[in-house]
């Protein structure tokens, strides 16, 4: 392939400014003419413009595109009738259309970026969010009769459960990373001893570890789970987990590396992926050029590795290693710290400084 | 009233150890002749003896006492048919027939107990956990169709939304702790942004806040809450929030003030309440020694304060102000503390010495 055609999707808040700081990165990082990138807009700033959240023009330049880079959604208030979110439809509309089954957070204490815990010692898991079933179904579904009773109803499918712990199993296989006592592990988070769709998870997620002897397979409760990346987070390896699980554990694992703020994110399906930093949209310090960039443009690396995996194109690879490496070497400089990680930097000094590293 | 009935059931691994050790306690802080204690078998040893995990003259011994003291339950794989824990019968049905709405979770950092928050600053909140619906309604009625698709239904109602709010903008008014910055506050944790059920908790709490107007009323997303707990702890005064998210965030909590062995559990109903440590039954300790007994004797002292509440008496509250003198001496005590809070003492020592402090 000649170049690769990315959707950019700026949204609310940050979003335009850490999309903006990402694409900089992008067109530095990687050989002129392997990306191309083309602009939608989506978001709650959009729906307030023009009453439409996500227009079906940019639904159609995203599935179209190679891969689809986002910067952060949503306004607090601009909610639809029942009360949810519109700044989200974005990001859950292209969830469950594409079928982005699997949400992968990668949870990696950079050196030098401080950690609330008092002695984090190495931390390098991935979270692996079932990202197209579970509490998240309920969504625009559930019922709220004579504003007496609300429902939603948490569905889990084998077939959702084994993709997804499949997928797991494979990047236990083939990362780099490796908990402290070096075993490859796929630990399975659920509340298989109060609920039956959580127990069900699991008999799969048992099953589908047969097929991977060479993998430690393992449980943990996702009450417990809170404690233990809080006490021991160098056990983990690769963990996976239902949707709102997912989503609850994996802000608490970026909190441990240093906030949403270094926390990149990657949603990926049969076909296009969608790349994102973990935060939301920030308004408190949206246009104050504050914003922390490094989890988009970490997400811009995960986007090209991805790339790379199916077209297996080495110029993808150098740019991610590259990108990966500036981001890393601003992390470790005191002065290349944004605020929210104990630092001074403003987006664009942090950005100029990458540019000029690449 | 001249005495009160405690039912107490002892449960399984480390329940009898740390039962045992609340009652030594309990029999020394209080002036003897005001508590009467009754045993009744329940749990998953009891279940594999007899094949009932919870009998109905257990239950009836319960509901007839004043107050239930509870070590723990549970053993891994001793299972119902749909692959859900039988140990946890007890607490759960004790929950649901009793109806005891609130779960509350104090959480609350000692000093001399080790945090494993590098800058823990003051952590003293309350987690009060709705227990009578949510997600936790599915338990049992979930549905698992041909093995192919599970399904559990969280249910939210008005009613138990508003007395669960109510609970905690009442336990926001009169509790003594408060948050560093002096104000009283009553925070909502949700997930609005997505589903209708958190949706309507939401509503229904903002509805509740406004007959509280001298405390401050606030909304923080479930996944914003993790990192939140972990980052400024001391921001908190009362949370209330949905059965399953309050399961999650109070494990997080009690991690944050040195780990499930220090942090009580108290839950109330109109009736009958039930009091216990959070922390589960640790077969991998039991019969040891090693128990850490200062939450089930904390939680022994929120069942005197509960009684004092609805009793007016005058022995139940000075039980309680002793007994948490001595549990809190002993904290202070680094030759007190056991080895999951950075100690050595057996569940012996700490008894002895709590013995004599009292
Ligand atoms: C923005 C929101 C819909 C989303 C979620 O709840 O999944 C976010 O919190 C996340 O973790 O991706
Ligand atoms: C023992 C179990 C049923 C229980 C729960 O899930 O509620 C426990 O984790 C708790 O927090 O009380």
């Amino acid at each position: 392939k000649d170049s690769y055609k990315i959707a950019v999707v700026h949204g609310d808040g940050i979003g335009p400014e850490v999309a903006g700081a990402a694409l900089e990165v992008l067109q530095a990082g990687v050989q002129a003419g392997t990306l191309q990138f083309e602009e939608y807009p989506a978001g709650a700033t959009h729906f307030l413009e023009t009453g439409d959240s996500f227009p079906a023009s940019s639904f159609e330049g995203c599935r179209a595109a190679d891969a689809v880079l986002h910067g952060a959604a949503g306004i607090p208030g601009v909610v639809h009738p029942d009360g949810t979110e519109a700044g989200l439809d974005f990001t859950l509309q292209l969830r469950f259309k594409l079928d982005l089954f699997a949400n992968v957070r990668p949870i990696k204490l950079y050196k030098g970026v401080p950690s609330p815990l008092g002695r984090p010692g190495p931390i390098d898991y991935v979270i692996v969010r079932e990202n197209s079933e579970g509490l998240y179904a309920a969504r625009g579904a559930g019922a709220l009769l004579r504003e007496e009773v609300a429902v939603d109803t948490l569905v889990q499918t084998r077939k959702g459960i084994e993709r997804v712990v499949r997928f797991a199993f494979e990047l236990a296989r083939t990362r780099n990373g490796s908990p402290k006592d070096g075993r490859r592990r796929v630990t399975c988070c659920d509340k298989a001893n109060v609920l039956r769709t959580y127990a069900f998870f699991r008999a799969v997620f048992d099953e589908v570890a047969r097929e991977y002897p060479d993998i430690e397979a393992e449980h943990v409760l996702v009450d417990a789970m809170t404690v233990h990346l809080i006490n021991k987070p160098s056990h983990f390896d690769v963990i996976v987990t239902e949707n709102m699980f997912g989503d609850i554990i994996s802000d608490l694992g970026a909190a441990t590396i240093g906030g949403m703020g270094v926390a990149p994110s990657e949603e990926v399906g049969a076909g296009v992926g969608l790349f994102q930093a973990s935060h939301g949209s920030a308004p408190d310090i949206a246009g104050k050029g504050l914003a922390n960039p490094y989890g988009t443009i970490l997400a811009s690396t995960l986007m090209l590795r991805r790339l790379d995996q199916r077209h297996k194109d080495g110029r993808l690879r150098l740019g991610a290693d590259r990108i990966e490496a500036a981001a890393r070497a601003g992390l470790e400089d005191a002065a290349l710290r944004t605020r929210d990680i104990g630092g001074t930097a403003t987006t664009r000094q942090v950005v100029d400084a990458l540019l000029k590293l690449l």
